[in-house]
């Protein structure tokens, strides 16, 4: 998807909302059988309620690989799901040395050698250039770069200072943006600091965020709204458990559009920002 | 596998060699059939002609990945065919937020609930505490966290200076020795750069340090030894493509048997140093 495509569609749906798909066997509906036919039911039920309010899925694949062979094939088949009109995120904060780091863009964009439904890819920043760049090398596909992330931890090394003033995530965001361009790279930027999301906003003023964080880890919509949408520059925002696990009971997937609904109308508001 | 017991299987074998399994298709001796089914019959075939000298072995899940499906079983068949008595890890660069987390330590450390084979995994430090700290939960597994990478990137973020003086990888040293001990937190370590991986031994002097780039990276043994094998801080040197594609042809088993006993006559040399 092209990040014409992405605006348009954010435009079309009104909403910026991303829903993220973390299957946990522990908070699966009592009514559903608790294996991984369950998770596919809930998971599908989930996606089918919400698809009117988001334009991006995010399958975050430790759950799914938490779940050994059966796991992977479910995440397969969660791909083959999610309806081929909205953004598909894979979220696997994937990072290693060149050779292997094709094998992995490989894994996500073209398994067994066939194109894939997974339109961006997550990938860490820590071992350099040579760790990304095959990712960037698919026509058509994103790397979401992860800059500064949404928990605690964020403060042990994204946020030391280095010898030239720039916090860790700033020498991220400014190297890394010469490695492709606002049409295939994008930012994971947190929600749970905002006054920091703004700068990641000014650094790089037209790429896309992908911001986590909002909902059970503390961040606010406004507060992201105010920190990073602007004309040009468009946001992601995750809400993964929130909307998910809106409800325990047999109503889950009606509580979950609810959730993403009332995400939407709130988004309303801030959209008309958007140069879109 | 305790710190006592790997040293006491370095001491055993005389060799401090671990052996990457990096299965890729492209590369699959002409003889074996070329899909998932040969790709076994290889990684079987080196892993046992070459468990004289190996006492680690590291799987590489990006190769796995990279074949769907079936490379997900393969790897956790290539899982259950190392020996017992050897060290396994697994080369998988994960680092996600807490509750992610936990689910990776427990997709390798407790597949299914059980307890898996699996003494360690290598984690990306990024995204700080929180995203490590899950894996250091399990008891008698190692978390291999990566510091000093061997590749070009390693230059972009990790050989930056922070302003208090320190690399970046100096700071991921200092700071995750206090997540860990010795006994369960090994770092990762390139010997790409001797003089910087001479930098790592002087900061954590106790930790199993775990080596790639030696062989088609471009790294040598000798400097590795020279720089971070000392009496009480052992290392785990990787090589991997040149003992896998030592040969080409239908005597690949047997080239890398002879490549990895090559390597620990060299290790022979150095291993009086080792208080063990």
């Amino acid at each position: 998807m092209t990040r014409e495509e992405l605006i348009g569609l954010m435009r079309h749906k009104r909403s910026f909302l991303c829903v993220g798909l973390d299957p946990d066997l522990r908070r699966l509906p009592p009514q559903l059988p608790q294996n991984t036919e369950g998770l596919h039911r809930f998971l599908h039920d989930i996606v089918l309620a919400t698809t009117p309010y988001a334009v991006a899925y995010k399958v975050n694949t430790a759950f799914f690989e938490a779940l050994g062979p059966a796991g992977f094939s479910l995440l397969h088949e969660i791909i083959g799901t999610v309806p081929s009109d909205t953004f598909l995120i894979a979220d696997a904060k994937r990072g290693d040395i060149g050779n292997s780091a094709e094998q992995y863009a490989a894994a996500f964009f073209a398994p067994s050698g066939r194109p894939s439904r997974v339109d961006a890819v997550t990938v860490s920043p820590y071992m350099g250039h040579d760790s990304v760049m095959p990712f960037l090398a698919y026509p058509g596909k994103w790397t979401a770069l992860l800059a500064l992330t949404s928990n605690e931890g964020a403060v042990d090394f994204q946020l030391k200072k280095l010898d030239n003033g720039r916090y860790l995530f700033e020498e991220v965001l400014l190297t890394a943006q010469k490695w492709g361009s606002p049409d295939n790279l994008m930012f994971v930027a947190g929600a749970t600091r905002p006054e920091l999301l703004q700068r990641v906003r000014s650094l790089v003023p037209r790429h896309v965020l992908l911001v986590p964080g909002v909902g059970v880890q503390g961040g606010s919509l406004p507060d992201v709204c105010r920190a990073a949408l602007t004309a040009d520059g468009p946001v992601l925002v995750n809400v993964s458990r929130q909307v998910l696990y809106a409800s325990s009971g047999a109503n889950y997937a009606e509580a979950a559009a609810r959730m993403a609904a009332s995400y939407v109308r709130e988004m309303n508001g801030y959209l008309s920002v958007v140069n879109a």
